[in-house]
């Protein structure tokens, strides 16, 4: 199929920006996008159709298809697009902790991982990559499976091997389950779906980010270093 | 629109059971639950279409709406026919724990409130509730947060007070954020999605329930007890 053929539904109309590039290609690219972030971060990502992304941004299913093959590849771009930096910050930040001298501590080690999401500008763009990072988290499809290993397998190898210095006491197995437990509680933080504030009649502001950031920053510590009871190690 | 009118799509016949009770009635109710918990566990609510309920089990859009009104009352009635039991349990060990003599542990609390669905039997049709009750937690429409209120929100209470009594030293808004947080790591950590298992090169085994119990409640215990260091109070 030819690019003109793939974009016929595409109704908006942009300057030729180079030989043979069909008009209205160069802004429908973004346009999908944005349409398909919006309604992943608010649909899911199964319950979201190539056919919707292409009704809400006015371009064909092939066009679609023609720039990014599949849902999935959609998906994996929108999802990298952000998550790469996210995943270069958390390494750069423990790469820095263990340049300085002494032991690093578990505290140290759980704020390099969880300032970087934390400090991201609180925008719409912010919340919709939060939340899709969080149906990312409870899609049981093996390819987001996939996904998640592809962003996040480097930063988690490191952050295990830091976590096992700083906690030599526990069983590599229990590190790996406090991890992910770690990993559990930030997600259901960072989401906007626990309404916490109307459960505690506005004690609590969520949307106050040094808040979240003490009170899992201390829930979280106090896990992780938590004496091991488990049976079986 | 009459009953019969309604179930027009259905196509099994079962046995009249009542005067003017149409044919395929009576089975066709359960067939529609079933069909719903499937998709829902599947795709999460916004996912789902009624539509889709009604192909996957042969009724008509019409026969759903006939039983069920609309879609948040189908949901409504699938989470509420477990999770009502499941509460019903956690307020009965916690009621328990208090008749004994003697201040309640923390570690008491938290095995009440997670022993009841750890201790669910290892069905499809538990690990369907599981799927289903991750979905509601980060579903963003008002309904869910309604839902989860109706179903949760005597439990909360009363182990929230059951917190703050054992944990004296920590304000009120602390125990709020830590029960928020204990709630989305076992959401986390009874999910299916983590993949610890492949994660830790098999070291960790999320299908054993014990191993899973234990890690889990020398976590959260650790985060409920840890020293606060929040700066708002």
């Amino acid at each position: 199929m030819s690019e003109i053929q793939a974009q016929r539904g595409s109704k908006r109309k942009t300057q030729r920006q180079g030989p043979g590039r069909p008009e209205g290609v160069s802004n429908s690219h973004e346009r999908i996008l944005k349409a398909a972030e919006d309604l992943f971060s608010k649909k899911g990502y199964s319950g979201t159709s190539l056919r919707e992304i292409g009704e809400k941004c006015r371009v064909t299913t092939a066009l679609i298809t023609y720039y990014f093959k599949s849902k999935e590849s959609l998906l994996e771009t929108i999802v990298l697009r952000i998550g790469e930096k996210l995943e270069q910050q958390r390494l750069k930040h423990l790469a820095d902790l263990k340049e300085q001298n002494g032991p690093v501590s578990v505290r140290n080690i759980v704020r390099a991982l969880i300032l970087p999401l934390m400090g991201m500008p609180d925008t719409p763009a912010t919340r919709r990559f939060m939340r899709i990072q969080s149906w990312l988290h409870s899609e049981p499809e093996p390819f987001a499976f996939q996904l998640r290993a592809k962003l996040y397998e480097k930063t988690n190898e490191k952050y295990i091997q830091a976590l096992s210095e700083a906690l030599p006491h526990l069983s590599k197995k229990t590190i790996y389950w406090r991890f992910m437990l770690t990993v559990g509680c930030y997600l259901y933080a960072s989401s906007d779906t626990h309404r916490l504030s109307q459960m505690s009649n506005k004690l609590c502001n969520p949307d106050d980010l040094e808040e979240l950031l003490d009170e899992l920053t201390d829930f979280i510590c106090g896990g992780l270093a938590a004496e091991s009871t488990a049976r079986s190690q």
